[in-house]
């Protein structure tokens, strides 16, 4: 269970974006920043912009720049718009299925309440939370 | 975010063998019930028998039946067990990371959360429960 890099390089191009938001950051830049495909970047990018979260501004001196206030940009609306499949299991898709339990398992419904209780703690931060500094950086509460 | 097929035939596996308590079951059975590769299914009985869920007696009547009682049996366990990756994020490890935000962003933090969000539900529910009548199976939550 793990999300795509194409929502990992989405959230951390609106952190780089959040992080710089006194000028213009080329795409370029974010890509060797993370040290990812500058192709990759584009794709994400353009899919931001589409959905309203950056503005690109053309031109020799152009770049991007978020199209909204952080606190207005919900880690739960970017993982919806940029995650493919938030079917946990395949029978979350009744067109996918292939399992002739469907009508009689619980499974489904035990594992929606799952990806509800996933999303509900997403659903209360903001990219402003995520740009906010660590109280105490080594306080990582996963062991390294 | 989606669970691997490995993962949901053993869950598949376990509740068939939840259902068939009264004898043995063949793995041939179960792949063929479900439609699945007798290969896959072979290899997540076996390692569902490795980790003492499930039982085999060898033999020309021989077959699979469960090492434990469904109540005995958390979901969330099995789903620890099987799921290759619960690294939601790449910064999840520290090996794999390459994000130079590491220590000063606190989405891994998020993330973390929202994982132990899913898992507690999880937690919560048995094979046992999986294997209760619905009360009326045509309250599926996904809409079809």
């Amino acid at each position: 269970m793990q999300l795509t890099s194409y929502t990992d390089y989405s959230l951390r191009a609106l952190l780089y974006l959040g992080g710089h938001r006194d000028r213009l950051v080329t795409v370029t830049e974010i890509s060797e920043h993370y040290g990812v495909s500058r192709n990759h970047m584009v794709k994400v990018i353009h899919n931001l912009g589409a959905n309203g979260y950056v503005q690109t501004v053309r031109g020799k001196s152009g770049g991007v720049r978020l199209a909204k206030e952080p606190q207005d940009i919900k880690i739960s609306d970017v993982v919806l718009l940029t995650e493919p499949h938030m079917e946990i299991q395949e029978c979350f898709s009744r067109e996918k299925n292939t399992c002739p339990l469907i009508d009689d398992c619980n499974l489904m419904g035990v594992f929606y309440k799952a990806r509800q209780g996933f999303m509900s703690v997403l659903d209360a931060y903001t990219l402003a939370d995520m740009l906010k500094p660590k109280p105490d950086n080594k306080t990582n509460p996963i062991p390294s």
